[in-house]
């Protein structure tokens, strides 16, 4: 067998037993060890009672155990839980999907409840006829398929003013990763005959209360931007813009507009409060860059981070996170365990997608003494994820949007886990 | 603009419009027709009031007007809950992931509850020494993450007998497709040092009451089978073995043992009760198929069907389906609307992926007269998906097991559909 033999000789019992010596812990993996446990040598109530029926739980949801995975907001953030953001649980999470269950939340005015047979959605302006859709209508056009992750501009935003927040969660969790079914806008704009000529961009609008809006150029608009119904195969959820959202590959999570109400065709931007007073980076000299849409390449360590300390002391160690970016595909990460000092090319579970999450590992062994972990994404156009040093010196620190720099967690000798800077 | 300018002309207002005069709900999304559709001319509750709040839903849940998209099981099936099996609700969902939320659940005895505190994995037989791990001790271990389908035996078996069961969520519910981390068994069977010149097999069993136990060759046990504790990013669900489930790839759901508690390495199979008297097929003659593992490439159209009729009447359809395959991606899917006289090539919504779902769309015109609609798959190893005719054939009709026939689905001109066989 390929796998089998030729490597049982030489790897076998190198992992767990490798580190025995100075871990009780994992010498308890071999079975001398635990031949006295209760939990193997005597029959347990689940091996010899019933369980659950299938008709228990129609639609399931975590067992009671996993209570701890949830989004969280945080209390001081906003005036009104209306107008805040929730926190995906990145640091209990693996793999890429995000669960809709658990994928973080941003309203202006609260989330909506809108049912399909009251959605409408309106494409006018530089058009030859101005069209109204119904969701039934949206079903009968193609649709495509694709995982896309979906950011905040604010995501890690507090970090502009130094290491405020103890979590991955609350620092990086404005982010989900979703596979999205839905038409391509380009579809629609065509269905309605958009003025090829004058067309310049489209102003997409939400159906709630703030009507929250945004300008997008036309070339982005006839690319890959979605009218989405579904995620991961099923319905949105209503935080989510039930019935139908805006998927705007690579851009930030503004622009996805919830509840999409309207389309308006035209030959420039609305230039919206959403759009300048608001997702605009204020600049050390108090003037602004606009248009910053896409979201640059980034990464996070996931595990070991604050909320998920390390329990198990030295040996081997799965050091683990996510990297992504708004122009492409992850090509690598690397991971340091000294503050950038020294770095060493992590492990992709999978080649990168374009606008996607990618999850990296670094399969490791920790000596026990502290370390400052960080990790450091790069993407298919060459761009490195910068040092949050080198992001304030061009930026300076007034902003709380785009704020992708390398993040440090600085590992105690107890294997607990803070957020910190280093210079 | 590449997407633009060159396409608005010619395919600009062709799709909806040009089956406009025969379809008064289509013809309505031309603006014109809506102009006093109160959904446009008024504000509307949701676009005037506030919202929810983002602390409203720490774990959210599916907006209530999509409380039909459910597991269900069939009554009569079995004689308990506790032993039975309910279906993913295929026919109302898309894309290719399935939400651990309403992922088909089958029980022998029950769904348990098993803290990772308390979860021990045992790895016995012929191995150098026998080690117990922990849940700890499995986080330590390097992982890896991929998308597999999970397909009971028994999905579709219903169909051997005849047109039974009036919707895809029972006919082919039996599956879910999701993205598992976990570690390879190869990596723990290396660890335990397993015999490599003697060992020919594994038993592998779960902790439940029913003990369920399945034997496996060797060759697949060090290929790609996975210890996984991890499903969609978050942690199993109760009712699919968390903390712990073995994944294997393509093959029977029946042998992806959950809440997994020993792998003991053998020379030969247990020939155990699962793998005997039950998940064999028995033939015509009264024989039985044996070691019939892995799942035949198949195929089925999701919508339109019994539970998701045409309700918009003729013109612009959208007919989407499901193709899946144990030995490898999926390479093509063709679909017939006059039961299988004449075939058309369906649009994967992307390469088909080894062992994993795979969308397809065919984006069609309906003239309001009846079809026999059908799919057929077929994978990489050039393997067709038979009619149900040439299945029984070769195997008879005493099986419950393995049958992966083509579907067919009378549209009748109302647009309902209905489970029939053609001859």
């Amino acid at each position: 067998m390929a796998h089998g033999s030729g490597k049982s000789g030489t790897s076998r019992r190198t992992f767990l037993k490798g580190a025995a010596a100075a871990v009780p812990a994992a010498v308890g993996a071999a079975g001398a060890a635990r031949a006295d446990d209760p939990l193997i040598t005597e029959v347990q109530d689940w091996a010899s009672g019933l369980g659950e029926g299938v008709d228990a739980t129609p639609y399931g949801l975590p067992i009671e155990f996993e209570d701890d995975v949830i989004r969280r907001n945080v209390e001081w953030l906003t005036a009104d839980t209306i107008s805040s953001i929730n926190f995906t649980p990145i640091h209990a999470l693996d793999g890429t999907i995000t669960p809709q269950g658990c994928a973080f939340e941003r309203h202006h005015s609260g989330a909506i409840e809108l049912k399909k047979e009251d959605y409408r959605l309106m494409i006018n302006g530089l058009v030859d006829e101005p069209l109204v859709f119904t969701y039934a209508d949206l079903e009968r056009f193609p649709r495509e398929n694709h995982v896309y992750f979906c950011e905040c501009a604010a995501n890690t935003g507090m970090e502009w003013a130094g290491a405020q927040l103890n979590g991955a969660q609350f620092t990086h969790g404005m982010i989900h990763n979703m596979e999205y079914t839905g038409i391509p806008l380009r579809t629609l704009l065509q269905e309605a005959g958009y003025d090829a000529a004058a067309a310049k961009w489209v102003y997409v609008e939400g159906a709630d209360a703030s009507s929250n809006g945004r300008s997008i150029p036309i070339e982005k608009a006839l690319d890959d931007v979605l009218v989405a119904f579904k995620a991961n195969g099923e319905a949105l959820r209503k935080e989510h813009g039930y019935p139908v959202r805006l998927v705007v590959p690579g851009w930030e999570g503004n622009m996805w507009v919830k509840w999409l109400r309207r389309v308006e065709v035209m030959d420039r931007p609305v230039e919206s409060r959403e759009e300048t007073s608001k997702y605009t980076d204020t600049l050390a000299d108090g003037t602004s860059r606009k248009w910053t849409w896409e979201m640059d390449a980034k990464s996070v360590i996931t595990s070991p981070s604050p909320q998920s300390p390390i329990t198990h002391g030295k040996g081997p160690l799965v050091i683990t996170g996510l990297a992504w970016s708004g122009r492409g595909a992850i090509t690598r990460v690397d991971v340091s365990k000294d503050g950038g000092k020294t770095w060493t090319q992590a492990r992709l579970a999978k080649p990168g997608e374009k606008m996607a999450l990618t999850r990296f590992y670094l399969d490791t062994d920790w000596d026990g003494e502290e370390m400052l972990l960080q990790a450091r994404a790069m993407d298919e156009t060459g761009y490195v994820q910068p040092t949050k040093e080198a992001l304030r010196e061009v930026r300076g620190e007034n902003s709380i949007y785009h704020n992708n720099c390398i993040q440090t967690w600085w590992i105690k000798p107890t294997g607990e886990a803070e957020n910190v800077e280093v210079s």
